[in-house]
């Protein structure tokens, strides 16, 4: 079921995790930063859009076949999994510790909400100790883009890895 | 001319170049991520779009009015400008230097060249010392999404910042 990456180098052991994302250009667009990084991607149904071939050629996800995401049915099923893919953390803009303050084990899994909600509020309450944010002004604007805040976690793991 | 931002703790005195953008999505997204870093956005003309208040409203993008990126006419016109703005560097996916190993001065100016072709090769040779990259492994994908690029450069000075 799970999509171990193996033999990667530097960004071998990175899981990603999207909890019913909603908008097929930010699920492409981590996708796309998941196989520059040499990332497994996992979606979590239900998704606001369809994992058919046409709808993926219409969106423009021209590097989609490789990208080859393991999709669970739900949120259990992939917790159940958990323990044989990566040690979790959970982002949401609410957390109070920073993702740079988080020295990411191997392998890891990184595991993001939807779009308009964020992470379930069960999910948060049960994995506190586990949520990590990304520092911005709130002041300014809400949040980040989904695909934007998976790819600064992404690359502060590859980043934590090729340091050590 | 230029847009300095004063006050905005460790986030200041950080400007984005965006020189001959393409997309508007993309540089929407951008705009959302200065805005919530605190960093100035610039855009060098010709733009692959339109800034006209309908137009902006129609790529959803809400936030626009707040980002006010600085607008300039050409690329000489914003280089003559550069020594009042910050030390600047460049984005290149064919750079030698990985963007982590640059210890970013401050202010800092990081340049960014359009979705199809990246920054002009007369840019890129005048400049040479100055590229730096994003790691990525290229067998899999050609390059990052612009806005996912940016992203991941500004906070790579933020994370500096906040480090020090």
């Amino acid at each position: 079921m799970t999509t171990p990456i193996a033999g990667r180098g530097f960004t071998s052991a990175l899981h990603i995790v999207l909890v019913e994302p909603e908008i097929h250009w930010n699920t492409g667009n981590v996708g796309r930063t998941c196989l520059a990084a040499g990332a497994a991607l996992h979606l979590v149904r239900p998704l606001g859009f369809s994992l058919a071939e046409n709808a993926v050629r219409r969106a423009g996800l021209d590097y989609w076949p490789a990208v080859a995401p393991t999709v669970w049915e739900s949120w259990p099923a992939l917790e159940a999994a958990l323990p044989g893919i990566g040690e979790p953390y959970f982002f949401s803009a609410d957390a109070e510790l920073s993702y740079w303050d988080v020295p990411y084990p191997l392998p890891v899994s990184l595991i993001f909400g939807g779009e308009s909600q964020g992470l379930p509020a069960g999910l948060r309450r049960r994995f506190a100790p586990r949520l990590v944010r990304v520092p911005m002004q709130r002041d300014s604007v809400r949040s980040l883009n989904l695909s934007t805040t998976v790819a600064l976690a992404i690359y502060e793991v590859l980043r934590q890895r090729a340091a050590r």
